[in-house]
Formats: C-alpha cells, sequence, structure tokens
C-alpha cells in the first residue's frame, strides 16, 4: 500500500510579525535553517521515507501560489488550496478524497506540519515508520505524541491508559483540551500524558469509516468530494466544502473514534509559536542571545535581534534583557520576550487601521 | 557698548546616535521642539534681545557648512570653524578676538549653548540681561548657574560664598568637578551650589585681560589672532590655534580668576544629555511615553520611541517598560532608558569597525 504525506500549510502565523505577512507566514520563514524555509524543511525531512510526488500541501487559497513558488521542485498539482477556509476535519477529508482519487483506493496517509521545529530527522521518519505500520496492520487512527518538557498551557494533551515507552504504540485514553498551570504540572509528573503535535497516521479508508461512523456530515461528504474531483467541478466541490461544519479532526474525530493510538515522539520538538522559541532551537552567543542579519549586540543578554532588513541597515543595542528586536524594511517590532505571544495584538491593530500593506 | 551672542555649537552629540551624525550633531536636531533644531531655537530665544548680526557661531570645520545650511537667515559669516579642535579657553579667545575685530574695541559677550533645553525664554533673557549688565558695571566675569533638581553627578557645580537669591548676583566662591553621588546630595541640600551650565558674560576687554593674568599662553595671543584675522591670514591664524593648549574655560580661566560672579537661572533647564532627556521636555503620552513618527506603541510605559524613518517604516512595540527605541532610514538602536549614556559606546564601536558610512 502506497504511503503519502498531508503537510497543513494554511496557518498565518502572526506572531512572527513584522518577518510574517499574509503572504508569507511562518512556514515560508528561514527560522529554523538558514538555508531552507520551514515546509521545505518539513519536505526534505520526510522525503527519503516518501517520494516528493506523494506528498500533497494543503492550504489557503491565498497562500497557494506563494507556496508553489516557494517549492519549484515540488509538483504544483500537490499544493492543494482549501476550497474555503474550514478546520482540520474538513481539510484533511479533502486530502483523504485527493488520495483516493489518485490511488484509486485506499492509501496510507501521513498527516504533518509545516511549521514545527523537529530536532532530528531520523528520528523523526523512524517514528513515523512505526505509526504508519501500525495505523495500516491496525486499521487505527494513529498520533505522535510528545513527551512534555514543562508545564505548557499552550498546548492540548493526550492522556494514555499504559505506560508510555519509546518506540512502542500506546492506546490513546482521551484529548485532554489547554490545561491550567496546576493541571498541566500534574500532567507532566504523571508521566501519562503527551502534548498532541498535531500529526496523524491512518489508511484514508480507516479515516473515511471512521469520519462516517462520528462525523458523518463530513464523513458522508467524502465520495462527493472525490466525483467533484474526478469531474473536475471546482464549483460544485467549493460549494459543497463551504457548507461543512467548522470542526477540528482532534475534536470531531480523535476524541470520538475508538480505535486510536500514540507513538511517543522520540525526537526534540517544538512549535515554533513565537519569536522566543528561536532561543530553543538557534545557536546562542555568549550572552544567551540569538542574533541574525547585520547587528551590533552590545552589554545585551538573553534577547532575540533579528535584522530582516534588505537594504543596508544595521540593528544596533545596548543594556538590554530579554528583548526581542525584529527589523524588516517597512517595519520594526520591540517586545519583551514574555510577551512574544502577544505580538498578534500588533498584527490585530494594524488591521483595525486597515494597515493591510504592512500585513 | 554694543552686546554679542557667541553659541558654541562644535559638539558632536554622540548619545544621539542613530539621529545625530558626525555632519548632524545633536545641535542640529529637532530634540525639544516639532519645528526647529536645537541651535535655531539658541538663536530665536535670544534674539529679541540681541540682533542676529551679532550672533556668531563657533563650531568645528566639519560642521561650518552644514550650520550655515541650517541656518539661512544667520549670515554666513557669523559661523565661525575653529581652526583646529581645541578646548573652549582658545574657541572663546578667538570669539573674542572676532568680536574686537569687528567692533574695533571693547563689546560685551554672551557666551550660550546651542544643544540645551530651556524651559522660559523671557526668564532666560531677563537672566542674560541681568548679567550681561553685572559684568559690563563691574569688570566681571559672570556665569549662569542653575539650581539643582537633583544630585546629579555628571555636571560640575559653583560653590557660591552667600546665599543665592534669584535675579541677584552672587559671588562665586569655587567651581567644583564632577562629585560623587554623595557629594552631589551634600551640595545639593546646602543650598550654596549651582549647576555649571557653560553660559559666560563678560566685556571683551575683560576676559582678554584675565587670560592675559591667569593663561597667558592664550591670552597673550588674542591681539595676535586679530592681527592674523584683519589680514585674512587663515594660515597664520591656524597654526597659532593649533599651537595654543587644549584647556577649557573653566579649568582655565574661571576656577583661577578672582572677580567671578554668578546668575541663578530662573528657568527650566536641561543639558539634553542623552535620549532618557526627553521625557522631562516632551509631552508624554498616559503610559509616560515619548513617541514620535510613524509608531504603534502597546502596553508599552516610561519608553522613548523615536521613528526618524524618511520612508514608509512603522515601528511598533508592546510589553515595553522603560527602554529606548530610535530608528532612522540605516540604523536602529534599541536600549534600557537607564543606559542612555551608553549609546556612545556603540559609536565608538561602529568607529572601530570603519563604520563612518554610519556615524
Amino acid at each position: 500500500m502506497n504511503s503519502y504525506v498531508v503537510i497543513m500549510a494554511g496557518g498565518s502565523g502572526e506572531r512572527f510579525w513584522p518577518l510574517s505577512r499574509m503572504r508569507k507566514p511562518k512556514q515560508l520563514l528561514h527560522l529554523t535553517s538558514p538555508d531552507l524555509s520551514m515546509i521545505e524543511e518539513a519536505i526534505a525531512r520526510v522525503e527519503p521515507l516518501i517520494p516528493r510526488e506523494r506528498i500533497l500541501i494543503i492550504t489557503s487559497e491565498v497562500l497557494r501560489q506563494p507556496i508553489i513558488n516557494a517549492l519549484p521542485n515540488l509538483p504544483a498539482e500537490n499544493v492543494i488550496a482549501e476550497p474555503a477556509k474550514r478546520n482540520t476535519a474538513p481539510c484533511l477529508a479533502l486530502a483523504c478524497s485527493v488520495i483516493e482519487q489518485r490511488e484509486g483506493g485506499d492509501a496510507l496517509m501521513a498527516v504533518l506540519t509545516a511549521d514545527h521545529f523537529i530536532g532530528n530527522a531520523k528520528s523523526f521518519r523512524k517514528d513515523i515508520a512505526i505509526a504508519l505500520h501500525y495505523a495500516q496492520d491496525n486499521d487505527a487512527l494513529v498520533t505522535m505524541g510528545i513527551p512534555p518538557t514543562r508545564p505548557e498551557t499552550g498546548y492540548g494533551y493526550i492522556h494514555v491508559a499504559e505506560s508510555i515507552a519509546e518506540d512502542e504504540v500506546s492506546s490513546v485514553d482521551s484529548f485532554k483540551e489547554k490545561p491550567t498551570f496546576e493541571i498541566a504540572r500534574e500532567y507532566v509528573l504523571s508521566g501519562r500524558y503527551l502534548w498532541n503535535s498535531g500529526m496523524f497516521f491512518w489508511r484514508t479508508h480507516t479515516l473515511r469509516d471512521v469520519m462516517i461512523d462520528v462525523l458523518p456530515e463530513v464523513g458522508n461528504r467524502i465520495a462527493e468530494m472525490t466525483t467533484h474531483k474526478s469531474h473536475g467541478d471546482e464549483v460544485g466541490l467549493g460549494s459543497l466544502f463551504a457548507a461543512l461544519p467548522d470542526i477540528s479532526i482532534d475534536y470531531g474525530v480523535m476524541e470520538r473514534a475508538k480505535n486510536v493510538f500514540v507513538v511517543p515522539a522520540s525526537f526534540p520538538w517544538d512549535d515554533v509559536g513565537s519569536w522566543d522559541a528561536l532561543e530553543r532551537m538557534q545557536p546562542l552567543d555568549a550572552d544567551r542571545n540569538v542574533v541574525q542579519g547585520a547587528t551590533l549586540v552590545m552589554e545585551t543578554t538573553g534577547s532575540v535581534v533579528v535584522n530582516a532588513h534588505s537594504g543596508s541597515h544595521i540593528v544596533t543595542t545596548i543594556g538590554l534583557e530579554d528583548v526581542v528586536v525584529v527589523v524588516t524594511d517597512d517595519a520594526t517590532m520591540v517586545c519583551m520576550k514574555d510577551r512574544t505571544q502577544d505580538v498578534k495584538k500588533i498584527v490585530t491593530a494594524l488591521r483595525a487601521e486597515g494597515r493591510d500593506d504592512i500585513l
């Protein structure tokens, strides 16, 4: 049975403004590698396992062309725009339909992300192979869980009934919404919880059957999607898709399904959620700073200083501690490092002022 | 007897980098007024008292043309470049010589600064009139002292023997170098000390006679300067000037002279020494920020955010406290507000790297 990779790449990445823009979100930035954008890294990581002909990107209409341009070596028809902005359950139903149409039947499907940091590609591929193998043999929905390293309140958690062991697949007891700090600490201490990474593995037939069972308003439309696709009926597909509910795969399918398993990740992982994430994955200078571009950073500690100006421009600091400074051609952003989550507030405020020219 | 104003404007103003540059130092910036540069303000302030024909600017060779350009309404011949970089004693000896040559004899001379904040021009002119009047009647060297408002360690102090009263001239006991914090506090509490503002008032004959007495290596050359000037012998003047000692008027003349008096300033004053000074003289927003140019400042307090970019560029901040952010076309500078004194370290480092293009 052939395996496909589906990379979800529709995110807008507002937290990396002013470097990220509506048409150049996080997944198109070189945040984790000087040479490759995050989506290029995502493809390079998985390609030794699955050829790029079977790597699909699902994104938004506005990002389809920028992503095609950014990935000249990927077949353009593998970059698929959602006909309307829906959540991950309709998005993956569409991917399921596209794969079944191409394959003329059942196939294995690995759902990966475009904008996360993966610290060890070899271990990552090993874990994918374990997950796909288990999904194929057991008609199961398999997810990848990240062993938590801190009581993070920004992620969902996966509760595992048994004890968790590397290279072993565990049965999922339940999915937990983002917890409070107290609860997150209990989760981490218990050793029975993993972070929900948003990566999934299943046979297309399994996903379709489970969706028909637990989310019929989406699952029952997959065959129709395939029909529209095979007739090239984009309008029909568009109106079908627009009528689907806005529901996530986690909430709509994984939490409701029975045959759900998890592989604990054996690689370093980070969701690269905001500017402060850079210090967890980029080399630091002697004063624990992340420094990029033409800069002069003096008596500065624990800071992130990024000069992405395309012209002749220097970014200098002195006497800073735990500050983020990002400079582009048309915008500068400065915030305390523990406030990087709030960069999206700047984006929201600029949008309210009609400043789409710099968003 | 005619009165002349001599504005000393040779400072390089490195602490206001990246807005200040070698050819555009502090005195040419709009730091204290949106409409006028500091040197324009200095002239506008004193012009109701003394016509601009008798206002002289003494500056460096490199700044002569930029200052002439910045002051189209001042006679260009009133902008005088020091033939060599010396300290204030030779500089004011030269000014004395220029004035005596123009006047054909004795005149009154008010030495003012180009780059200080003066909060009330009317009071300022009243104090100048008091000082000039006293200098003329008493053949005295008169200085203007600023009543201290904090135990500042960055200024010199003037010790007054008697008690200090507004609109009254006091005899100076001694000049004190920059004190430690403890000593500065004693000075302020005693009520017998004033800050040395670097403003002086005297008859040219008085200055010349006192200089001949207490600083003969400069005072004895004033007549020669006048001779060179009257023959248009710039080379002769240059080599004479280059041979003069590098000594300040405070140390070389004021501290050694006997007939020294001080007028306590009746106006708000600030030396505008570094970026943090802006908050003492510019309107603050509700969160105590000074904000200039195209900016979006969110949840930011006590900060100075200056966007001096000439193109389309926005400077945004969120979650900052007591930070200075300055953006120009070719350089960005970010520092903690209590480290603004150290901006000159950035300039020094850039100079060491040969980056004169941005200095």
